[in-house]
């Protein structure tokens, strides 16, 4: 970290985040120190959003700071780690303060809501792009992997599916500000709600998570074949919003829409009966929408019917795939 | 991290570096799972480069991935820590096999050196961007912060200075490829040798330390400031390399120009006898350069006069300051 760089962060960002144990020094030096408890381990993930490619090149700068820290608490909900600390990385073309400043209260809003405390951080001149590190911890018995789920597993989501999808839709078409069910479904795709509560519940309960960042139909492919496994999903149990059924959302939004960061998991029989309880404690809906076989890929069924369901989705690197 | 991206970095970069204890999980789920012993604070830095800002727009890809790994584990030696993980998001205009082939092969061969796995990555599409999140260990005892520094300390810098700002001098304005000094000045700019070895040894011994990303000048003023002291530098005693005086480097190269990555610190008067072991152990020249006093700022004297050294350097963010 540099000179105007490091009084950017300060600026904008200092102090702006939870504090909390296990930050043994943290923004405004070479490294931020941590502490992290004996037997937990560290999970880590990072990953890049781009200006245009990952949200509307006209997003709110608000939503994007949200956005840049949700998807990454994402990741540690799906292997169902408590998030701790984050690093930012954040690159602009101008030092617009009135932006900064508005990203900034963001990004600040969700880490505090998680107690996430904001420890390291660069900036850099250049195409609007923003890459966070998320930090935090898990027992080893409560990991959740996509590598897990067994033949007669039932497969279950969180909250609703295609929400995000049918909100760039709307946000992309539509002349702003959007209202209504529209306003509702672009909040989805803006300001994605991790599953932080849902991911610590189903720690040591089910037995693979995945969060749901390029479209069920791909998210959960990869599931499968990390646990050498297959699934039979029923396309009409699909959770939907009542605003997405507003809007018109049809089913590819839902199977193959991205964005959405609910999770997408795995309960063994003997679980399933929990689904309710975890639900309450995790104040989320959870769904079943269908059950895990031995035979590799994933099937659609519905009215005595049996199809093959493509795995494509949003891919960033490939485009729709 | 999504499909295609899984697949780049699994056919690019998986297996390519270390594999070492501490990773229960690595490249493959939503996050890497770590484990670092009881007692060790997690040192965590992110830095992020761009093309034609931080590296020359036409440098070789193996340089630059070699160089967005070095100036991480840079970071880590100015605060003490082994490295240990790294994450990688990288983001290129264009999926070109060749280029991330070299690419991944600097990264790898100096992850291989120090012993780092690459823990989990992320790739997509835009203007070229490299995030490396550098994580590493150090015992409380043992951390270098940049706040420690006392008056009466000796400053003391690691290796040469203003080979990299020269370096970047003749990689500009010469035809390539580059041949004997000059060429040896520019690897210093493109291929930095982080001073992990000399961080390590310096642990527990120097009272402050930073790395020096933005020259001398600049950085040294960031260490006495985080101290709360001030510090007398002989600007005759900056070490230079043989290459540097035969291509002529000036005073304002070692004092002001940036990249040359590596350590300065201080060293309270017990510490200084033990200067010439430290450097054995660490494999890099110490140099005395100046002394730390109570007045706040940096000051050269040289030949009976004192004079005010103005903390400028490069900031990426201001340009040169």
């Amino acid at each position: 970290m540099s000179g105007g760089e490091e009084e950017l962060i300060r600026t904008h960002f200092r102090g702006a985040t939870a504090s909390r144990d296990g930050v043994w020094l943290g923004i405004g030096d070479d490294a931020a120190l941590l502490r992290s408890p004996a037997p937990d381990l560290v999970a880590a993930s990072c990953d890049t959003l781009i200006g245009g490619v990952h949200f509307p090149a006209d997003a709110p700068a608000d939503a994007i700071g949200h956005r840049a820290l949700a998807v990454n608490l994402s990741d540690m909900a799906a292997v169902g780690a408590a998030p701790a600390w984050a690093l930012l990385s954040l690159t602009v073309p101008e030092e617009d303060p009135d932006w900064l400043r508005s990203f900034s209260r963001g990004f600040a809003a969700l880490a505090d809501r998680y107690g996430v405390a904001l420890v390291g951080g660069d900036t850099t001149r250049g195409p609007l792009s923003i890459t966070v590190t998320a930090l935090g911890r898990v027992a080893e018995e409560g990991v959740l992997c996509r590598g897990g789920a067994q033949p007669g597993d039932g497969v279950w989501v969180t909250g609703t599916l295609g929400d995000a999808a049918l909100g760039l839709a709307c946000w992309c078409e539509r002349s702003h500000p959007l209202a209504g069910d529209a306003a509702w479904l672009a909040a989805r795709l803006l300001r994605p709600e991790p599953r932080i509560e849902a991911g610590r519940m189903l720690a040591g309960v089910a037995s693979a998570a995945i969060d749901l960042s390029d479209g069920l139909a791909l998210d959960l492919s990869r599931l499968l074949e990390a646990s050498g496994v297959g699934a039979v999903i029923d396309p009409e149990r699909l959770p939907a919003s009542a605003s997405f059924r507003a809007e018109g959302g049809e089913s590819h939004h839902a199977l193959h829409g991205g964005d959405d960061y609910e999770l997408c998991f795995t309960l063994p029989p003997a679980a399933e009966a929990r689904a309710e309880e975890l639900e309450r404690a995790a104040g989320v809906a959870m769904t079943r929408i269908g059950t895990v076989d031995e035979r590799a890929g994933l099937r659609g069924r519905s009215g005595g019917s049996t199809w093959s369901v493509e795995p494509k989705g949003y891919d960033h690197f490939g485009g729709a795939s």
